[in-house]
């Protein structure tokens, strides 16, 4: 797996000199991954300034494009996102924003550039939402071209009301969560090695 | 608050041949209506013979008809729903849809039959989804005429994987979901009570 | 109904040196409320630095603050957004998450300070996701003390596919939307004019 | 792709006494297959008796373990759905929940049955409400096992309010829906058939 790249886009409402939950419970899947030999990168979408628009560069110091370059490299991108009243964060929905402004790039074969690469999601909340947070996520992935293996929703809620989030709350002992972490990073690097194998064919797809 | 009447359509899977966990989280609610005086009653809507389709009455013995005619005459209707792959279920739907079926039928001052009538939800499952489940319950009763006031969005969810649901997880102790009853309990009570005294006037709400 | 003040939040992901399909929906409204003596404002989200957070100042020259401000002071706020990908956009999302971030403050009874006001959502797009966008909005603001009244969510949308939104499509044509256009206008300053008269008793609801 | 097979779900609530829209939806993609010599079977699951539950059979006549027999032996497995109030149809909602309820079934390598199956999602509507349904039910199949291909969302809904559906509106004449047509039938089959020579190693994600 020596040849794979992650991206995550880490969609937390705090810059990196704040600790995520989300990012915690990423670094469970990248051991996995950097241990079976596959580059990870993560990035804290708040410590960029990302303009609002549907447009590859929205100018004025816009550093989605270095962004976008990551992400035309990777061969996963894993979309990181807090909950907020059961959804996804600002900053997440910002990132799906911005990749759907590229989305009518299109590769070599005509398809769009998203084909060929692999998609999942990672939540945390201390509550309720990761469900409706992970559908949203990975159907505007797949909508744009990303595919989608099974189990590539990775998420830790709690019980109900206030209360810890996945660090605090010592998330990393459910079992549930410990086995979704394996599922996500196990078929996200399966499917990429295939698709580098066997692409998609230009048939009924190109744009 | 001696003349008003709550209907609670429990959209379990279970008959009442057995128990609901989200029959359990309205009991708790109901406790309260009656000891204001105010009268309630649960239907199990795994009970009855509900056909699919958008009509007040589909035929072929069809026991819809009867709960409208409670729905007709209740001043507070509550939705159950549990969760499953953190969503509303079937029956929960098949309720929005039979409601919406009856969506074109007016009051005497030409506003659809829901207008007056106050909305909420009481949602439970073993773990995420409730705010989802709301959000779509409490968007379509709104959508039909009914009125949602504040905090009517009652649940219970337990933390991320499989595992207890209300009854066996103890949830009467989650003091979040205890506060949410009486939020949802006092408010539909005191917009139900305030409606019947002051109706919505026909003017740009008639069909 | 001249002391009610109505504030539109438009979530559009452009500013205000540009048109916004969502504002010329919102506009029809607007022509009512004043008609009647409601006193309108409109504030394009994208105009103001609105830093990321659940505070209620996040500091460095946050300008939510002086828009919490107005939304103290409106007896009905709606929210406006477009539609990307079927959600509604990542600044209607912000604008909930900064609400979210003062629903602990209380009001002099003791409830959350967004009691006694009314909400409503003003929604466009090219195609598809109005309800969708609807139901989280609505959702979310009924959550944190506002109160629904019926048939407040007004849309346009056409055609599945690319086209044009609004503006460009006549959507002031549309019946439906017309019709939704009145309701949402109606039925809004009808409830703000009687929760000025009627406030909710503090029973059962303060934080 | 002659060893190939295609189930189609039609979660339409009317049964195949009348016409459908999302049938004829699905026919387009047929034909296509067909034309591949992929062998297809439409299911319209009003017709059958499918009672509510989360077990594989409930018992008392239960004809879904039928639909579950053909499911297992199909490699493309499409869900279709109408819409209601901007949301997937109770019958879908239901298949939805009778997969969930034999997702704990395994195959020979100790993976959920549904591993190594594709998915994908029809739906039409008058107006409003497909990507919201889309994503609802991709999730869901992607949750309990199947892979979900790029661009497997195939939708045709028309301008906001009431108004003639698919086949009365000649959506078949709509560039965006039949482009989408194209893309789920032929990006199926690819990933179908990648499966088929190319298994998902039991690593990470036996249950």
């Amino acid at each position: 797996m020596n040849d794979l790249k992650v991206l995550f886009l880490n969609g937390s409402l705090k810059d990196s000199k704040e600790g995520s939950n989300t990012e915690a419970l990423f670094e469970q899947s990248r051991d996995i991954y950097e241990h079976e030999g596959v580059v990870t990168e993560s990035i804290r979408l708040a410590d960029y300034h990302i303009p609002y628009g549907i447009n590859g560069d929205m100018g004025n110091g816009d550093e989605w494009p270095m962004i976008l370059e990551k992400i035309k490299e990777a061969n996963i991108v894993l979309i990181g996102t807090p909950l907020w009243l059961g959804e996804k964060s600002s900053l997440a929905t910002l990132a799906i924003e911005r990749l759907y402004g590229s989305s009518g790039e299109t590769n070599q074969k005509g398809q769009a550039i998203y084909y060929n690469k692999v998609g999942g999601v990672i939540v945390t909340g201390n509550e309720d939402g990761a469900k409706h947070a992970a559908a949203s996520i990975l159907y505007g992935l797949s909508h744009i071209g990303f595919v989608i293996p099974p189990n590539v929703d990775t998420y830790w809620v709690g019980e109900a009301g206030p209360g810890p989030s996945f660090v605090d709350a010592d998330g990393k002992e459910n079992n549930f969560t410990q086995k979704h972490v394996e599922m996500l990073t196990y078929n996200t690097m399966y499917f990429a090695k295939l698709l580098k194998e066997h692409s998609i064919p230009a048939k009924g797809n190109t744009l």
